[in-house]
Formats: structure tokens, sequence, C-alpha cells
């Protein structure tokens, strides 16, 4: 385990960052955005999270001795370099979407303007830490949204790549939709619900089932969750559940089936359930879910009240990279901001250039997003007017967006150093995030072959990307 | 950040835990066995990983005053329990396979024995790190073997799953033979030697990339890397590269593509240097590369060198989850162990009972493995004359093994919470590890469709087995 993270970084950070130092650019002002270029399993739309431990990172960022041991012990690094990462403080400027936002391909989620020296070592960590929470509330939210309402826990501690991804993935998911976690770590550190009563050991551990219920309930009769699938779920584990709770006299409890068929075994326990008149306990399932499978045990009439998800959850199975850059965007030269772009074999890594602005459209009756449209950071968006934008690719492709609003999407975290920004409250992270996925239309929120949501740029940030490449293909 | 783990766990251990307390099971000595069922990406065998910080972990565990806080401020605990855990300490047993080691489903890599309040609060961390590191090496592995004794390096900081995934990653890879890590903190940490040398930033900031090169090969003379693919690999990045490294007298060196045909690129730099009396230039390939693609790579004649792999490795895409389990196997009653057994309603769920020996058999010859026995623990293997083992499945299916020794598997890590094992260093991990893959047969090593190891179990383990499963069916 390790207290601080400022080594927490690719090595050429500092082989880039000493260089810049010896060719007299350490103050070179440089801007640099971070945004991703495709949707994990093809969904929609991605909700961005980890923003408050970027912040907490930034803050405390500093050089040990032990650090700067370790960097002086490669012999590679000019002792200036070192001294100046002695006292290392960041004190540059940094804009972001905050915790929770919907967020598009290509677009910026946050910008960093700083010394080249202190942006540069930042990289590695706000990537790391940016697209494994935004990953993992990503794909949280999908689950979410499958099970209709339903309640969704996370229980993937186990599974998840190492501590921090379990604790931070509970995290995430969380602020995606998912009601508790089963990690006290979590709760301790997040106030995310902790959530769990007991695994087969527990069952194995008594001479029969029934003691092992029975005991568990006089202990715990508030809301008790019985495993139910340790023999037979049907024969012997849902009976016995049933007499123990008529005999400690518990009424709000649960049962949990972890193996077998779902949909079917949820829909005969209901039935015995309601038959012996339990009809206020609820029935978790528990069983490598994710949201496919989610849907269709619904789909197939299963009496699923919790849905415990776990590994496909916390490592995001199906897709378990989410791969945001860190892209320089653009230069300071005396007052000027001058922009750059790269150009790549791969015409998708291709970059939208320079310091921007991201808007993002609403429809004034429905509330719903239109678009969302980069400017230049100098462009001011009016919206009293219709306006009409184009695709950046097919420029042909034309739209006028009328009785709309225009909402600033980057908002100051730090300014020249220092933390701006008030980090919001897990709960109000949770709450917003819920109405970012509320304001797009259902055909973003389609799990297969969703409809391409709109990120445009302005005619003036267009015209600087086009004379940028013509002169790129130029060299 | 966090400097201990003591509730890096599944609310449900101390849910359980607290109940065996309250029912005066608080001592009773309990056998669990850490194993798993399926390889990840259908390969032939795992590689177990982790053991060192799981020792860590136990060394360290203790409860904070505010962990105990948190415990307390749930209300479900009793204070009894609560003040138990105040001066925790391990007191039990614990053997385990070797880090590196070779391993297979349905055998125990780890068997812990403890009283149950102790065993049962440690599962999720164990599960969480052995599981992590098991899979990340298991994964690396694939991707070294598919390089053919070509230097691959984990680049995939960015994308992991947290930070703590990337430098325990890293560590993971570099045990199951990757060469080196981007990652700083795992060579601060565990020695893992980073490399790594510039980003598209550097050749973006300076005004062209000759200027980018030059700059860079006079700042770091020994062993430069030049980034070649920012605007054109081989019209601008590679005549560039060997212009720089003959002025500024370099030969040992190397150039490296990102993005594009890697197979192409690679074959016509290689001819570029080649004709330029480069021929010590080494070529660097990164760019979403994986076993798959670096096999294609090499059959198509690709002349690379050295691979950089980063996403595919850091969260093993392919198959991102290592379901390693931590089930009861055994409960002392006085001095009797008694052997239990977890059914299922997925019968490749349930688990081999009883406090076991873990033998691989080794041909004498060849000293391949041949086949694995799971054994009851007070058995002992006689290696001096030939003896058949069989199908724990199908038990017709029998093979003789003659000119064979056996192997004990499990050593003993604590022995009444005492560590009475030495951790090895971690190059002395890597060396272990190459010679346990090296000790399979190449049909096991087959990246499609291996053949599958023998794990078998002894008569008696297997009559324990089938009469606790025909009780079990009774009930």
């Amino acid at each position: 385990m390790v207290d601080n993270y400022a080594l927490l970084s690719d090595f050429y950070e500092f082989t880039m960052s000493n260089g810049y130092y010896l060719s007299n650019m350490k103050d070179k002002i440089s801007y640099f955005d971070i945004f991703f270029r495709e949707i994990p399993d093809n969904g929609g739309f991605a909700i961005f999270c980890g923003l408050e431990q970027v912040v907490k990172y930034i803050k405390n960022l500093k050089f040990t001795k032990s650090d700067l041991e370790y960097l002086r012990s490669k012999k590679i690094f000019s002792e200036d370099y070192i001294k100046s990462l002695e006292n290392f403080k960041f004190t540059g400027d940094i804009w972001a979407v905050p915790e929770g936002t919907v967020i598009f391909p290509n677009e910026p989620v946050m910008t960093i303007r700083a010394k080249i020296t202190e942006a540069q070592i930042m990289e590695t960590y706000l990537l790391t830490c940016l697209n494994h929470q935004s990953l993992i509330a990503t794909k949280s939210n999908r689950i979410v949204r499958a099970a209709q309402g339903r309640a969704v826990l996370e229980f993937g501690a186990r599974r998840a790549q190492g501590a921090e991804a379990a604790y931070m993935g509970a995290r995430a998911s969380y602020i995606a939709g998912c009601n508790a976690t089963s990690n006290a770590m979590a709760d301790k550190l997040f106030k995310v619900p902790a959530a769990g009563t007991m695994a087969h050991s527990w069952i194995q551990i008594f001479d029969d089932e029934y003691t092992a219920f029975r005991t568990y309930c006089e202990i715990y009769p508030k809301n008790p969750s019985l495993l139910v699938d340790t023999y037979n779920v049907l024969k012997s584990g849902v009976p016995n559940a049933i007499k123990v709770f008529k005999e400690v006299g518990i009424s709000d409890c649960s049962i949990r089936i972890d193996s077998g068929d779902i949909a079917y075994l949820s829909i005969r326990a209901r039935k015995m359930l309601d038959e012996a008149g339990m009809t206020d306990c609820k029935i978790v399932a528990s069983n490598s879910l994710d949201e496919n499978i989610i849907r269709d045990v619904i789909a197939q009439g299963g009496k699923v009240d919790i849905f415990g998800v776990g590994e496909r959850l916390i490592t995001a199975k199906s897709d378990p990279v989410f791969g945001g850059v860190y892209k320089l965007v653009a230069l300071e030269d005396g007052d000027e901001i001058v922009p750059k772009i790269k150009v790549s074999e791969n015409v998708t890594k291709i970059t939208n250039p320079h310091f921007k602005k991201l808007y993002r459209l609403y429809d004034r009756e429905s509330h719903k997003a239109l678009a969302d449209l980069l400017c230049v950071y100098d462009e001011s968006l009016d919206d009293s007017g219709p306006i009409e934008i184009f695709d950046p690719e097919f420029t042909w492709k034309r739209k006028l967006i009328e009785n709309f609003y225009a909402r600033d999407m980057l908002v100051p975290i730090f300014k020249q150093g220092k933390l701006v920004y008030k980090l919001p409250s897990i709960e109000d992270i949770k709450v917003y995030c819920r109405t970012e996925v509320e304001s797009l239309w259902d055909e973003t929120k389609r799990f297969e072959n969703p409809h391409k949501y709109y990120v445009d740029l302005s005619q003036k940030l267009w015209d600087i990307r086009h004379e940028l490449l013509k002169n790129a293909g130029r060299r």
C-alpha cells in the first residue's frame, strides 16, 4: 500500500518533463484535453466519474524524499530538475464537467492549462483514475437501467482488479445508480451504504440449514436475508426460510438465490412465499448477472426484487477498458494561444485542437439534450435565436436548432493552483447523475444501436482544425 | 488512499463473524480452500500470483479506532465482538503454492486453517488480491509466449482499473515474463524495471519533428527511443530518426511505432534502418496489442524487436475476471477433522471437501508435469512405484503413471499465526515462474484448445467426496 501517488506515472512523463526543463521550456504554458473516443459496449453515452479523487491527488501531489531518491537513482535526470520537484505544487488551471455528467466521444471532459512540466507529470494518474471510475459508472448505469427500478447491489469486491478497484468501483457504481455495495470500505470511505448477510459457509458450519437460518434470524431479526441455495432452493431453502421467518416472527426480510435458473426459481419461490403469507419477503438474485441477463430474467417474468451484481459490473467484463486520452491541444506564445493538432495514421486518432468551450444545447420545452457544440475559447454562444450545426466529417449534414438554451459544461476546478470548486457530496452527485441520464432521449439510451448523439464544432473551430490538417498534410 | 485493508471486505464477513461469536463458535477451527474453476481465455493453465501481498496484509491486519467506530455505528454487532477485533491477530495456519506456480482448476492453491471468526474476515481481501494478480500474470504469460523471445513491455497504467491495478498489475506481468514496465511506482515499490521515453506531446511541442528528436537525443544519448508516427512513419518519422541518430552519433537506440499497420510499417522501417547502417536500432511496436495480434505480426514477417502492450494486458481485456473462490472444506470437532462439501444447483460448483494435500507428479526423464493428485491430509504418496490415477467424473478413465516423482505443492506460510515462509525476491519468483511454465508439455501451452491437464483425487478422497454427496442428495 502506498500513501501518495506522485510516482503513479509512466516513466516517460518524467523523462519528457526533465527534457522540457533542460530545453528552456519549463515555464511554457500548455493546454491538454482529456477526452475519449469510443463508448464502451457500443452504448449511446458514458458517465464522467472520478473527479473528486483527481482533485485530491492534485491537492496532495508531492514528491517524498524516497520518491526523489528513486528518480535520482536512475542517473538520467538533472539535479536541478529533481530539486524543482522537491517543492512541487500545481500552479495551473483546470476545468472539467461535474462528476456524474453524461459525456460523449471527442469532447473535452477536462482541460488542463499549466506549465508543461507540471501538466505532463499528472497525465498518467488523471487518466487512470478517470478512466477507471468512468468505466464502472457507465457499465453500472446500463445495469441499473436494465433493472427498471428494481434495486441493484454491487457485490463484486472479490473479483475486482485489486483492492482499490473494489472500493473505487463501488463508489462509481453508487453514483451511477446502484443502491448499495457489499464493500465495507466503500461505506466507511465514501458513505456508500453497505449491505450483505451470509455466505454458504454460514449454512455449512451448522448441523443443518434450518439451524443456520434460525440462529441467524435470532441474532439479526432486522431485515435478514437468507441464502437458500446451499442444498436445494425449492425443496429445502425456501421452506426452511419460511419456517424460520414465521417462528421468529419476521416479515421484513428477503431470501437470496445464488445459483440455478434465476427466472424459474424466483417465480416458484415467490409463489411459495406468497402462499405462506410472506408477501413482504423480497427475493434477491446474484449469479454472474449483467444488464443482458437482468433484462432476460425480467422479460421471462422472473420475480426478482433486488439484483446483486458482481464480477461483470466491477470489471465491466463485456468491455473492460475506458479509453480516455490526454492530448496537447494548444501552447501559449506570449499573449497568443497557438492551437496544436495531433495527426495520425489512424484518422480516428486525430484530435480537436485548441483551448475550447463545450456547450450542451437543450430543448426549451422538453429540457432534453439536443447536441453538444465545441467552440474556441473566445467564442460565446448566442442561444437567443436558432443556430445551424453541422457534422464535422460530413459537413453537408446540417441541422437547424431552434428554441434551445445552451449550457457551458466545463466548470473551473483549479485557478492558478487554487481549488475553486466545492466538491459535492456523493448523494448530490448521485442525484445529479440521474437527472443527467434523464436529460437524454430514449433513442440515445438504447442498449443496442443507440442513436448517435451530435458532437459538432463551431464554424470557427472547424476552420482552424481544417487549416491545421491541411498544413500537417503538406509536411 | 488508505493505509490498511482491514475493511476491504464484504460486509457479510463481519455479520457472519459476529454471528459465530455469539453462537459460541468463535473458536471453532475451520479449513478454507482457495481454488478457481475456469482458466481465463480457455487456456491450459494459470499462474498463481499475489502471495507476497497476502502475507503482508495478514501480518499487518489490524482494526484502527475509526474502523471499529465504523462497525459500531452499524448498531448490529455485539460490543464484545467489536472489542475482540481491537487486538486482532491472525493465529492460524496457512499453506500455499509459491508465487509463480502453474495452477489448474479445482485444486487448492491456498488452504487456511483458523478460528472461523478469523478465517471469515480475511476472505474478501485474499480473493481480491490473488484473483487480480493471478489474472494479470496468466494473461501476461500468454502475451510473452506469443512474442517468442522478443521483449514485452507493460505499458498499461493509464487504462488499468485504478492506480493499484496499475502497479500491482505491473508486478504480476513482470513475474510472468514481461521485461519491464512503464510504471515508475512499480519500479520504486517492486524493482520492476521502468522504461519509456516520449509521448506525442514531446514531438508536438517543438517546431518540428527533427528538432524534437534532436533535442531528445542530446539530452538522453543513452539508448533513446524515438516515437516516429506523429506525422508519417515512413516519410517523416524514420528519416528524421535516422538523421538525428547519425548526427548525434548514436547506434544503440530504437524507434517506436504507435499506430498504423505494425507488420507493414515495421518491415519497411527495418529496411530503411538497415540501409542506413542502423542495424542495431531496434523497433518497438505499441498499439492495442495482445497475444493474437503479436502472433499475427510475427507470422506476417513483422520486424518488431520489442512489444509494448497496454490496455489488453493490464485489464486482461479478453477475459477480465479470475474466478478464485474461498470455500469451507472442513471443521475440527475435538481431535477429528470433519470434511465439509458444498453441493449446488450447478454441478460445476460442487467443491472438493476436506483438508487436503496437493501433489504434482513429474516424469523422471523429461521432468515434465504429468498430473496433479489431491489426497486427504493424512495420506502420503509413495512415488517409488507406479500408481493408477482416474478421472474423478468419468472414473473408468484410468491411467497408469510410472517412473515419476511427486512434489508436495502446498508449503507452510503461517504456523500458529507466525510467518514461517521466507518471501523470495521478485527476480527469484520470475525465474521460478519460467521453470514452472517450462515444466508443461507443449500441448498444455497451446493458445486454443489446449490439452486438459489431469487434476485427480486419491481413492480415499474420492470415496469421502462420494459419501458426502450421497448424504447431501438424501436430505
